[in-house]
């Protein structure tokens, strides 16, 4: 039982926006931004943790695709990407999905995350570095 | 002259996390989260509008291996992967870079966009769709 599998085969009624072979696309029912789009892989994985490259590449393609579309034919001068990955991040469906914001310079959005650091940069670097 | 072009080839100095032959990762020195940090292309452009595909994928590839690093490794338990597309989207700095939010269960960190919206859903369908 998953929402957006449902919709992705149609039986929960979605605007959808675009749709190949992989990827569907529809508008988000928040309210909250005109043209807030939902991007998500047709094969089901939780998130981008567990997603596989390949299904990533596609869905990330998608993105890129639309987002020209409503900057380039649809009035819209700038986008914001966004994609949360478990519940503490805020991710509330268990299903793949990236979120395009669109905007214009006449009603702008941007993110800017709340202050909540509590550790200096060069700690951070020697906990988190892949490099040797 | 861009700033982040100057990073990755280590003009000025940065807390590189991970580096291959076509993506950096350094931490954002803003401050405001713990381990806030910023993929880029080796390869210059300004955002994602103008970024290749095959560009795109890579930078992608490693957000996902880095996030599962925060995750698996790191004691983080969530990611919020953010970017942003033109001025009026926050975009700062014009070479595309997504941004890593880490966060825990002890100190969530979400996304929810303000409430900006002037037209219904089923307008906006008729604007936005690329199905016919």
């Amino acid at each position: 039982m998953c929402i957006f599998c449902d919709i992705i085969s149609g039986k929960i009624p979605s605007y959808k926006i675009y749709e190949d072979d992989d990827v569907v696309a529809f508008l988000d029912n928040a309210k909250d931004v005109d043209g807030h789009t939902l991007v998500v892989p047709k094969k089901h994985c939780e998130n981008m943790l567990d997603c596989d490259d390949e299904t990533l590449s596609k869905v990330m393609k998608v993105v890129k695709k639309i987002s020209n579309h409503y900057v380039n034919d649809c009035g819209f001068e700038g986008i914001n990407i966004h994609n949360a990955n478990n519940a503490c991040a805020g991710q509330s469906v268990f299903h793949l999905h990236v979120h395009i914001l669109p905007c214009t310079n006449k009603q702008p959005l941007s993110y800017v995350p709340e202050k909540i650091s509590r550790h200096e940069i060069k700690d951070m670097y020697e906990k988190l570095k892949m490099t040797k």
